[in-house]
């Protein structure tokens, strides 16, 4: 059968598929949560109790939500750490966070809609948006999220062709994949600019309790005055990728027509252990003992890049979050560096795809989340030799 | 912020919220699995073994498959029990079968296109199809499934305006919500009308495993040769809704776009749990542990329809499944009933809403799945008295 003369617009449009994981010794490569972040002694206390005692609703049908109160569990958390302004009307619970990215593609975009996202950016979200049809147009950054002006310069030409694009992707707390945070002013900028342009901005905070330093900033929800902005989040950090569990916070009316479109009802079996696990300051306790194990995997990063990358490579020291974006003299192919790391076992990931228009190839993202603690060095020093040799 | 300014053609279109459920003391209303058929002990020593002995995986990230050895179970159980001549490019594990509708319609439908299902059908999915902006066409069933003559009629006169409808949606066993069960040569007749106007069929087999009696038949995906169908399956009346496991299959290539198109990953979770829960015939002796009390329940509601309906009511005595569809005289308001029985705290479903176009008057839907098994024949007779005051 020829399926493709059926095809949507949409449809035609796929063709992004995720990038295919390839084990190596060590790598830098993926956001992966560190394996001792993953709490399975107390997930499995946590199912024993939800499954023991809140009889037979964590393996029946429930609600778009899944567990009601894990849902208060979120509005809690969100009041208390993200200072959000939020009721249970603000809030939606996702499989992951992925599939808000999917609800405001599909909410928001017909094929040939402009979105527009920082450059370099996290992947999968350009990865969702291409294939509903999206048009990605990237902004450059700087030490301080995007610049301004071509932000603005950005606006102002699509403007001229008639083109309102239909939002603005943001991850403002130590940036995948830079590491980068924007300050409050330049968040306040970018918000201003949205409104003058009527538009609205897509802020992902996956990374936002893991902050080493310094002191947590305003979400852009909340300096936007809660309006004009979708709020996405995610307990893949804090608790488990495997148990597919985020969150979206935006105007009552926006969420309850995003849960109107959400096809599938949210996961009973994971909400009613994650409200297990989130209990008696579970979730607290948790987000303390991973933040300070991410901490020290960065300095340890840190460390080890100042002891063996050459002089004239630079990278970013992050407050907070996963990743360590790295750039090489403009003359520097990251690909041949890669090769020869993988060469030896360590596998790292070209700055390139981050991209939308194939810039990048004298950078590199560099997770610090994953690799084992004793091979951390071990690998930075063969990642900084790999690139001295394609120097 | 006026956000529905910057909504998609589908955005737009997104109208048909889920149903609210209401509590009452005994309900015959939704297709919820008997408590007792959730096997929540199993469920936690499978968590236990997963959790112990699958290192980081469970909660860690996976691919867009979750668990690779649960779709090897799938493929296996697939082949031995539907007897799906399938390997593992032919499959795909979703969160829940619900998602394979979204994705058919992400795939497929265009704003204003046009898909066929039977009339009545299964609410949920036509809620996903008019969200996607899809044109709904039912079929009327007779005793055997779609009315062949009306369906030819229905894709000759879309033909003549240039329009191909984008895929039949049919629920040939036990189908929700009339019980009836399509036999095969009726399976056949579809599939060549399908093949004659040049589109596909969705085959929705939610309940094969839940047959009390006569001979399995044959999917329309293998009866068709393995091509033109989409078959989807889901775990939640075999094992559990509550986590969430559903499964699409179709022809390599296209289960891989459809595997790109898809937003998020399969939960790991609940995919490293399934397989330690399908393990040693695990999944094979609780599907004959369900069946045998769906059975009974079937039985106990028969008895109870065939002692206290009146006369003038009719009903259907299904093979298998969840559901008896009933049908009154003409003249009879089965809404003005509903209400009655509600007053004495029994909830049913009239039928209106799984069919397209209001009628359905004189009809209901009765789940015979939840209700406790010393509550059935109460319950029904409360329904027919409900009924019989209202003739």
């Amino acid at each position: 059968m020829n399926y493709e003369q059926l095809f949507s617009a949409r449809g035609k449009h796929v063709q992004s598929p995720r990038l295919a994981g390839v084990n190596y010794e060590l790598t830098f490569n993926w956001g992966y949560p560190d394996p001792a972040c993953l709490p399975n002694e107390a997930v499995l206390e946590a199912a024993e109790r939800a499954l023991r005692t809140h009889g037979q609703d964590p393996l029946q049908y429930g609600g778009a939500m899944g567990n009601p109160k894990f849902a208060d569990q979120l509005v809690e958390k969100l009041r208390r750490d993200q200072k959000m302004d939020i009721t249970r009307d603000n809030i939606m619970i996702t499989s992951g966070s992925m599939p808000i990215l999917g609800l405001m593609c599909d909410l928001f975009v017909n094929v040939g809609d402009t979105v527009i996202v920082e450059a370099p950016t996290f992947l999968g979200a350009v990865r969702v948006m291409k294939n509903a049809g999206a048009k990605v147009i990237g902004i450059d950054l700087d030490a301080n999220g995007m610049k301004l002006d071509q932000l603005e310069a950005a606006l102002a030409t699509l403007k001229a062709q008639n083109i309102t694009p239909k939002f603005i992707y943001v991850i403002p707390n130590f940036q995948n994949p830079t590491g980068l945070t924007t300050p409050v002013e330049r968040r306040q900028a970018i918000i201003a600019l949205a409104k003058a342009y009527n538009t609205i901005i897509l802020e992902d905070d996956a990374y936002y309790d893991l902050r080493f330093r310094n002191q947590s900033l305003p979400t852009m929800y909340s300096l936007a005055g809660n309006t004009g902005v979708v709020y996405m989040g995610t307990f893949s950090k804090i608790l488990s990728p495997g148990m597919r569990l985020g969150w979206a916070v935006g105007e009552a009316g926006l969420i309850k027509t995003m849960s109107t479109m959400k096809v599938d009802g949210t996961s009973p079996f994971s909400t009613h252990i994650a409200e297990e696990f989130c209990k008696e300051d579970g979730l607290v306790n948790n987000i303390a003992k991973v933040r300070a194990i991410y901490a020290q995997r960065c300095e340890q990063m840190q460390d080890a890049l100042s002891e063996f990358m050459p002089a004239e490579v630079k990278w970013t020291d992050p407050d907070g979050g996963f990743f360590v974006w790295l750039t090489a003299p403009e003359h520097v192919n990251i690909a041949d560096a890669v090769t020869k790391a993988r060469a030896r076992g360590v596998d790292f990931q070209i700055g390139v795809p981050f991209f939308a228009d194939g810039r990048g190839q004298n950078t590199a993202r560099l997770s610090f989340s994953y690799v084992p603690f004793d091979q951390m060095a071990r690998g930075i020093q063969i990642i900084a030799e790999s690139i001295r040799e394609v120097m």
